[in-house]
Parts: C-alpha cells; structure tokens; sequence
C-alpha cells in the first residue's frame, strides 16, 4: 500500500484567527489545532500505546537526543523504525534533540555543531545537522524536525541574531541532507524575544519552502505575556498552507493563546509529569490529589470527563494510590491529564469549527480559574526544559 | 439481582489426585485449580484492573492488615466495598493479617491477639480475630480468612503446639463473629511442618465446618521438599468438598507440586514482584530483560504467551525500558508474568480435564528447566513475606 504523502489543509479560519485544520501523514490523519503528548525515549510515562489510544491520542512526540543516546537509532530502525519499536502506528514526531543539547551544562557550538558530553564521565559527542537528520531518518518519524540552536531566556540581540544565522544554516544543511519522502521536515524559527530577528528568520525559512514551520526557542522561562508578543508578530508571516508549531507549550492557558494565535500543533510533557506528581487538571482548575480534602471524596477526577480513571474511580482511590505509593496512582493519573488536554483540543476544533472561539476561551477560563486564584508561578513551571521529563 | 451463594463443585479428579473444580461467589464464578494475583493495597501493582482481566485473572487477593492502615476500612466501605473501591466487579479473597503482622519486629502474641506498631514511631494497635473480621467484613471481600497465629521458621513442637492451639481458639472467635452470609470464611491450618500438629488443626478446622481451608505457615523459607512433606501428609485429611488453598505459594515448580497434591488454590505476588526487577517467565525458563543479551533481540519474551506485551514488543523493547528506567518496562512485565501464570492455570486445568496432569508436569518442567540449569535460591526468594510487595 502506498503511503499517503504530507500534506496540510486550512478547513476554517475563526474570526479571531485561530485555525481549523487537517494534516495528512503516511501513518494517518492529524485534526488540528493537535496537542501532542510526548514519549521522549520512545515510551509514554506510566501509560502503554493502548491507553493513550484510548485518550484519542492522534499523534505522539518522541526525542531523537534521547533515542540516539539509548538505544540507539540502528536498532530502533532495525526493529520497525519508531512505530513499531514502541507499538504506535498513528502518526509520530521526533525533535531534532537542539532544544535537549541547549539545556546541557559544558556544550559547546560552533559552526559544525554541538558538542557535549552525556554524563560528566561519558565522552564528548559532536552532534550536527547532518547527525540529527540521520537519527531521524533511522527513527523514522512522520515529522522531523531541524537542528537549531536554542538560546537562553534572557540573551542578547547580537547573541540571538548569530544563533538565529546559525540555525537558518543548520537547516539549509538539515534540508540537503534528508532525503526521505516519507518524513516531512519542519524549519524552526528561532530570534529570542526580537521582533526583527523572528521574522527575519521566518522569512528565511519561507524561502526554503519547508512542509511546516515551527517556532522554536519558547517555553524556556519567557512568561505567557513574552510568548503571546512573539506569537503576535511572528504568526502573521507565516504561510495560511504550512501547519505551525509552538514547541514546548504547554499549560491549557498557554494553549488557549496559542490556538488564539493561529497556531496549529504543541507539545509538553505537563500533562503526565503533572500527573507523576499528583496534580490533575480539571475544567474547575487544577487539583493536588495528594490533599487531605480528597481523602473521602467518592467523586472523580473530573465529572466531565470520559476517561478510564474518572468513568472507574473516585479520588479518594487515587489519593489512597498516592498514599500507598503504589505505580498504578502514576498510570491512573497519567491517563486523565492527557485525555484532559486532548478533550480540550476537541473542544477548541469545534468552537472554531462553529467561529466562536473566543467564547469558548473565555468560558472556559472563566470555569478554569476559579478554583485557582492564587496566579500560577509560571515562570517555574515553563524554565523546566522538557529533556527531565 | 440475589447475589448467588459461596458454592465448590468437584469436577474431576486425575489420577494423580491433582483436582478440577469450580468456585461460585456472589461476583462470580472461579476455575480451579486458580492462581491469584496480589494486589495487597487495593491495587495490583503498576497494572489497572482492566489490564488485569484482560490477563484472564478470576479473582484478585487483597489485604487486611495494609488496608486497615490505609486508607480504613470505613472508607472503603463507604465507597462501594473493595470491588467499587478498585474498580473490580470479579471475586475478592482477602488475608486476615495474620501473615503480616507474624513478620513485624517486636510484635507480641497473647490469647487475645497481636500487639504492633505499623512504623517505629505509631502508636501500639492490637489486631484480634474480631477486629481482623470486623475489617473485612467491611472490606466486603467474597472470601474472608480467619486470623491466625503464623510461626517462624525453623521452631520447636512446643511452640508450634501452642501457636496452632491458639490459632484454632482464633477461628472459633472469627466464625462467631462473622455474620455476613455473602462471605465464605476459609480456616487456616497451622502445626509448622509436624506431622501430628498439621493433622490435629485441620481435624479441629473441618469440625467447625467451614466453607474452605487453607494450609497456612509455609512460604516461610521452609524449601519446596518442606513444604511437599506438609502437603503430602494434610491434603489427605482435607475434605473433597471442600476448596483447598495453600497461602503464599509460589513459582511455577512449587504450584504444579501443589496442584499434584490436590490443591485448588494458590497466591503470591511472585509475577509481578520479579517483573518489576526484571524477571520475566517464559516456558523456557526465566529470563533477566535487563541482560544484554536481549538489547537486540527482536522476538517476544515469549512466542508461546498470547498476553498484551508479547503480542505488541520485542525484548529489545523491554530491555530498553528497563535501561531507560521507564514506568511503562513495570507495566508491560507484569501484564506479561501474570497472564503467564494464569495461562499456565489454564494449561494445568486443561491436563486435570484429560487426566493426563503428571505428563503436563513432566513436559512444562522439562522445557522449563532447560534455560535455568542452576538451582535456583528458593530458600531466598521463599522466606520473604509478601507483605513487602
């Protein structure tokens, strides 16, 4: 059977500008705006394919940085490439392992690449465009994505415009390199916070005409309102027929805005490491299920929502799990936050489906917030890069 | 809708004395001879109960003692019982505590019951026949076990006298106390490996006329020719209308003994125990997925196992999990070791149908043992209590 090439269309435009789409892939359809839930080393935490099928998943994340390192992208490939390494045969995205390098003390760049060390104790380990690439390429991914470099929040305008130059030449050599017509490779837009560094950059990368655009070099301590600036002036020089990705986001709040903004895909590891920790997100805000106040609650999770654990248990049997350290708290828990991020983006589809977005995000946050007044320390929750999920 | 009565039907006898039967309880019917997984806190360790069905268990094992601790026993009967608490509508056994808090440091026994502290810095509590009833008779479980005295390994007649006398004195307590007809209390035989004391108890036991017995006391490091001396000399004097559980049992070897000495019952948290380290059994023996011979190999951990995990992953997989240290290596080698027991149940229930048990035996064991030629360390893995699952 022959595969489906990648293709994106555009179904609907909201008023406000938030987008309804379609991504076709070789390993079957993605209805956006899409939350992909991650699997950095080719595993969900605490959850199996079949539950995160169950949670409606439509695509998945995993990590070229951590595949390469364990167990390797040769054997990945000789057991079935990703897809059938890990059991998923929906579509699969893997990160090019730039945002996972960035964050590692003693990496050095230059124009080659970044060099780093795994371990304090391991050795030195060049990666390059034309490595990511080729990791890529053996874990065969429906998305790739390029090798950028990520900078620090905050940097300098000299300091991002020489990454942002850098990376643009990364993906010059990203794009030469692969060579697979099954694996649609996405340009990351870098620039920090600048104006005219980020569409410089699009620009660039609109010039190379890529399947997907992505911008990169978020989620890493900027704050929503720095975020939703960049997102304001660097999504209208984006192409209507390309999908776009915010990586790295992230909260429902965050979600919201984004899909507000145009943008099409995101990913995070919140939903299940929030849940490895106990804290569960409901459409009446978050809640610590370790807390005494639900020790004798018979209620679930959320009574609106249509996952295994809240159709099956109450949240006293998931603060007992956690009481008792039990592994199956972690899975229970895991399973509600993802289907609790990937109802949300159901709803999002339909609200623009039906031009009332805005509605629905004020609704929605209406409800959201009202359990939790106290503001959210976001700043700590977005620094933690994704890479210790 | 009546709940249907506790019921045992005999329905066949091979030659060798091992037994086929059915178990009726008010959740359910039982095929004998069964295995029962230990999901000692409400809640099988790092598998959810639907994966625990789909493993083809009947009836799960849960506990007093941890229960009584955490989270109560009033709360779980509040919230439905331990079938609506852990979200499990099949049969439930539950221990007394008996065999948990015989391994507490600094318990004392005297004729009204044991003295403990769950942690070093708790208050004293003192668990009795009618408390251990009273808990779990709120527990709610199909089976309830009397509470008795087990002793230490090796110990002196005198001792194991007096401990089996006391513990004789404890079930008449247990069975006047206990008034709920939707629960069959089992009576536990003790008399350490002595021949006259092991026979006098069950005598004393069958007098009570009891819905079923059990052998109690082994599993305590006594070694498998121990525990075969034991089951040689007291299932003769058990009644055949009567289901027959031996507590605690075992590895693969020690249930196909049991069976063979006309056993109907067995438990231990062995599959899922030695999953989560990384021991997984196979019909050719057990394997370490950790091991690097594994770190490419492309088949299943078993190509005769028909369980979730063999039919979506290699080794290779598995053993990645494990490296990686993923939750998700936990959930998958426990889906599999426990569907592997209880496909052995099957394949043993099938012999007893065919009166062709011994032949099973000799085969299962013969491939079985080609792969581990080294006498395993039983003593080790025997004397641990379960309660450290």
């Amino acid at each position: 059977m022959k595969k489906e090439r990648f293709s994106f269309k555009l179904m609907n435009t909201d008023p406000c500008g938030a987008r309804l789409g379609k991504i076709t892939t070789g390993h079957g359809k993605i209805e956006t705006p899409i939350f992909m839930p991650v699997g950095t080393a080719a595993a969900m935490k605490a959850m199996t394919m079949d539950q995160l099928k169950a949670a409606k998943a439509q695509i998945v994340l995993s990590n070229a940085y951590h595949l390469n390192m364990q167990p390797g992208p040769d054997l990945v490939e000789k057991l079935g490439g990703l897809h059938g390494f890990m059991g998923w045969s929906g579509p699969i995205l893997t990160d090019s392992g730039g945002f996972q390098v960035f964050s590692l003390p003693g990496r050095t760049v230059d124009e080659n690449g970044v060099t780093f060390r795994y371990t304090k104790k391991s050795s030195q380990i060049v990666l390059t465009p034309e490595k990511s690439i080729q990791i890529q390429n053996s874990l065969g991914a429906d998305i790739i994505m390029a090798f950028d470099e990520c900078v620090e929040h905050p940097t300098t305008h000299e300091y991002a415009k020489a990454a942002l130059e850098r990376t643009l030449r990364w993906a010059r050599r990203c794009m030469e390199y692969h060579k697979n017509p099954n694996q649609a490779l996405f340009g990351i837009s870098q620039g920090a916070l600048f104006k005219d560094l980020r569409q410089e950059g699009i620009k660039a990368l609109i010039d190379m005409d890529l399947p997907g655009y992505a911008l990169g070099g978020l989620s890493v301590g900027e704050g929503i309102e720095n975020m939703k600036k960049v997102l304001d002036f660097s999504a209208p020089c984006l192409p209507d027929d390309k999908p776009r990705y915010v990586m790295g986001i992230g909260l429902p709040e965050d979600i919201l805005e984004a899909v507000e903004r145009g943008i099409d895909m995101m990913d995070c590891v919140i939903p299940t490491k929030y849940a490895r920790s106990g804290t569960l997100f409901t459409h009446w805000g978050k809640i610590r299920i370790s807390n005494r106040e639900f020790r004798n609650d018979k209620f679930p999770v959320d009574t609106n929502c249509d996952c295994y654990t809240c159709s099956n248990f109450s949240r006293a049997y998931l603060h007992h799990l956690f009481s008792a350290n039990e592994i199956l708290g972690a899975t229970l828990t895991s399973i509600h936050n993802v289907r609790f991020f990937l109802g949300l983006m159901e709803k999002i589809r339909k609200s623009i489906r039906e031009n009332r977005f805005l509605k629905f995000k004020d609704e929605f946050l209406q409800l959201y917030h009202r359990r939790n007044k106290k503001k959210t320390n976001r700043k700590k929750t977005r620094s933690k890069p994704t890479r210790d999920q």
